[in-house]
C-alpha cells in the first residue's frame, strides 16, 4: 500500500459483539486536517451522526474513530451522552481535543454503546496508534462485510506526490441518498478546507450516491474526509480537476467494492440510462430497475427476463413513448423501439449472464438526460442474512 | 358456493405453458351487464389492456376471457392483433359480439399468444360453457399462485337477495396502484352502469390498491367487474351503501389472499400508520415499510427488528418529528416517542411472531392521515421462485 503522510491507524477487539474481532478503529491525523463529511438523510440520525455533523460543520478535525456492534441509533439522550463520553474518554488518551474527534457508528440500532467495554479500551486503542493500518481500520469497521474495502491513489501535482487512501464499510441498509453505511476518504494533499468539502460532495454524489443493495438508507450512513496537508504539497488551482478526478475515481473503487459485496451479492449490475428527458427522469428509470426485486432475482437466476426490466420502466415514473425503448444487456440488444428484437437471446446472453460484472443499458429515447447507477442482486443468502441478523 | 345468477363459466387446458392444466377461462352473462375494469398504471400497457380499455368504455359487456402462460405484453402490433383475433375467435363460437368480450392475460412478458392452440381450442372452451364452476375459472387464470382465489357474498336488499362473486390472481409483480394482476368481481343485482362503476372504484382503492407483495406493477394489471341484474333485484338509492360495502368486503377479501400466497410469502403483514400529517405521508409511510427488504426479511425470521422499521420509516419521504413516534407489533409497544420501550420485546413477541397474521401500527404523531397497507414478507422461496421463473 501507498503510504499516506501524517495519518496513523489504530484497531483493536473491544468486544462489543463477538470476542477477538476488531470492533474499534481509530485515525488520527498528526495536524489538524480540512475536514469534510457527508450524512444520512434518514430522519432517525444516529447519535454519532449528530454529532459529528456538528464537529464537521468547523471545518477542520484531526481524528476519526468508528466501531462496530452497536450503532447508537434511535437511543436518544442517553445514546447522544454516551457518544460523547466515548470522544472524551479519547481526548484524555490522545491528548487531542473531543471537539476534533468525528465519530461513527454501526451495527444494531437501539442498542446502547457498551459503556463499560469503551472506558476498558480506551487506552489499549490510543497506545495501539501507528501499529495498525488502514487495512485493520477497514476491518474493525466490518459488519455483514464479507472482506475489508480499502483503495488508494497517488496524484502527481507540480509541488510534488499526493497520496489518497479511502476505506469504505457496507453491505446491507445500502441505498439512494448517501448510501454509504461508513466510509472515510484521506488525502495528504494541502487543501483548503471550502476547496476540500466541495471536491468531497462532488465526488460522493458521483459514486456513493449511486449504488444501490437493498434500497434501505441508514440511520448511520456517514463519509468522512480529511486533507491533512502533510505531503507539503499546496496544489494549485489549475490542479484542482486532475485532484478531483482522482478523490472521484477513488470513491468510486469503494462504491463498486460495496456493492460487489452486498449482503448475498452475486452480480454488480451497472444500470445506464440514456436518453430520458432530464436527470431526474434518468435516475428514476435507473432506481426503480435496479430495486426491482425481480430484475435482482432474475440476474441471479441468470435469466435474461427483459420483461420485468421493461415493465419496472414503465412504472418508474418516468415518462417517455414506450415505442423509443430499447434494452441492451451486456451488449446484446434484445428489445429496441418498443418491441422484442428477433434474436436468440438466452443463447447469446448464456456466456455474458455468467459473469459477475453485467451491463445493463437502457434508450429511453425521449431526450438527453443519462444516469447511471451501480445494484446488486437478490439472492438466497440476502434473505439468510437478512432473516437471522441479529441472532 | 353461493349461485350467482345469469353468469356461467368455462375452464380448459390449452397448453399455453404446460399440458393438461387448466390455463383459458371464460365468463358468460346471460345478458349485457353494467361494465367496469380498472387498469395498470404501467406505461408498457399489455395488449389485452389496450383492447379491454376501449371495451370497458362502453359501459356494458358480456364476457370475460383470461388466459394465463403469455402476458401478451410488449408484442407490438402482432401482439394487438393476436388478442382481436382471440375475441372474434370466441365470439363467432359464442354469438356474442367481440367488442363485448373483455380480456386479460398473464404470464410470461414478451412473449406472443399462441394462436393455433387458440384456434383449436376456443371451440372446446365455449362448448364447455356452464360445465366449470367459478373455482374452475379461478384455477384456469393462475400461475405462481399456490391456490385458486374466489370468494362470494349475499346482500339482502328490499327487492330480495343478490350475490357477489369474485376471484382474483397474482402472487408476484403485485405492488401499489393497481396491485392485482387479474380479478373479476361479479354482481346479479341491477344496478346502472354509472353507479356501478363508481362502487366498483371505490372498492378497488380501498382493496387492492392497498396491498404489495413485491412493488413492482405489472403490465397486465386488470380488475373485471360485471353487474347483470340477472337476480331481478333492483338496487335502491337508499341501498347503495350496502352493497358498497358487501362489494368493498368482498375485493378486501380477494387482496388479502393474494398477500397470503404472495411469491413464497409466509406472513401478512397488515401495516397501519395514524397520526401522519396526511393520507399521502400516511401512505408514503406505509409503502416504504412495507416494500423495505430489510423489514420484510426480518418478519420472515421472526426477528422484531423495529430498527428497520423505524429506519424504513426515516427514509420513507413522510414529515414527521421523529421523538412522536411509536411502533406497536402485534399489540407490543416497543418503540415509543421515538425511543425504544424497557420491556422484553423479543420474549413478548416469541409468541405473535410465529403467527401468520402480524399487525404493524405506527404512530407519527403529527397529524390525523392513516393508511393501511398489507404487505407479505420476503422469503428464500421468493427468491427460488423469481430466479427460476422462466426455466
Amino acid at each position: 500500500m501507498t503510504a499516506i503522510k501524517g495519518f496513523s491507524f489504530a484497531a483493536v477487539p473491544a468486544g462489543f459483539k463477538k470476542a477477538d474481532r476488531l470492533d474499534l478503529g481509530l485515525i488520527v491525523s498528526e495536524r489538524p486536517a480540512s475536514a469534510a463529511g457527508v450524512f444520512t438523510t434518514n430522519l432517525f440520525k444516529a447519535a454519532p451522526v449528530i454529532v459529528a455533523m456538528e464537529a464537521v460543520a468547523s471545518g477542520t478535525a484531526q481524528a476519526i474513530v468508528i466501531n462496530s456492534g452497536q450503532a447508537n441509533a434511535c437511543t436518544g439522550a442517553e445514546g447522544l451522552e454516551n457518544c460523547r463520553t466515548t470522544l472524551r474518554l479519547l481526548s484524555e488518551a490522545t491528548g487531542i481535543p473531543a471537539s476534533a474527534i468525528l465519530p461513527a457508528s454501526t451495527g444494531v440500532i437501539g442498542q446502547q454503546l457498551k459503556m463499560d467495554l469503551w472506558r476498558t479500551t480506551v487506552p489499549a486503542l490510543a497506545k495501539n496508534l501507528g501499529n495498525s493500518t488502514l487495512d485493520d481500520f477497514a476491518r474493525a469497521i466490518m459488519t455483514t462485510d464479507s472482506f475489508p474495502k480499502t483503495a488508494t491513489a497517488t496524484v502527481n501535482l507540480a509541488g510534488g506526490q499526493v497520496t489518497l487512501a479511502g476505506v469504505a464499510k457496507g453491505a446491507g441498509m445500502i441505498c439512494p441518498t448517501m448510501a454509504t453505511m461508513l466510509s472515510v476518504l484521506l488525502c495528504d494533499a494541502d487543501v483548503p478546507t471550502d476547496t476540500w468539502q466541495q471536491m468531497f460532495r462532488t465526488a460522493v454524489a458521483e459514486s456513493f450516491n449511486r449504488v444501490t443493495v437493498d434500497g434501505d438508507t441508514s440511520t448511520n450512513d456517514t463519509v468522512f474526509g480529511l486533507a491533512n496537508g502533510a505531503s507539503g504539497v499546496k496544489v494549485l488551482p489549475e490542479e484542482l480537476p486532475l485532484l478531483q478526478q482522482a478523490v472521484t475515481a477513488l470513491m468510486s473503487d469503494l462504491a463498486y467494492m460495496l456493492v460487489q459485496d452486498g449482503e448475498g451479492a452475486t452480480k454488480v449490475l451497472r444500470i445506464n440510462v440514456q436518453g430520458a428527458t432530464d436527470t431526474l427522469d434518468a435516475e428514476k428509470a435507473a432506481r426503480t430497475v435496479g430495486h426491482s426485486q425481480l430484475v435482482k432475482t432474475a440476474f441471479y437466476g441468470k435469466d435474461a427476463n427483459w420483461g420485468r426490466i421493461v415493465a419496472a420502466l414503465g412504472r418508474s415514473g418516468a415518462k417517455f413513448n414506450p415505442d423509443g425503448v430499447s434494452v441492451t444487456i451486456s451488449g446484446v440488444t434484445i428489445f429496441k423501439d418498443g418491441a422484442p428484437t428477433d434474436i436468440d437471446a438466452d443463447a447469446l446472453l448464456k456466456e455474458p449472464l455468467e459473469q459477475i460484472d453485467i451491463n445493463v443499458d437502457i434508450k429511453l429515447g425521449s431526450g438527453s438526460g443519462t444516469y447511471t447507477l451501480l445494484a446488486s442482486d437478490l439472492t438466497h443468502e440476502y434473505v439468510s442474512i437478512n432473516a437471522d441478523y441479529r441472532t
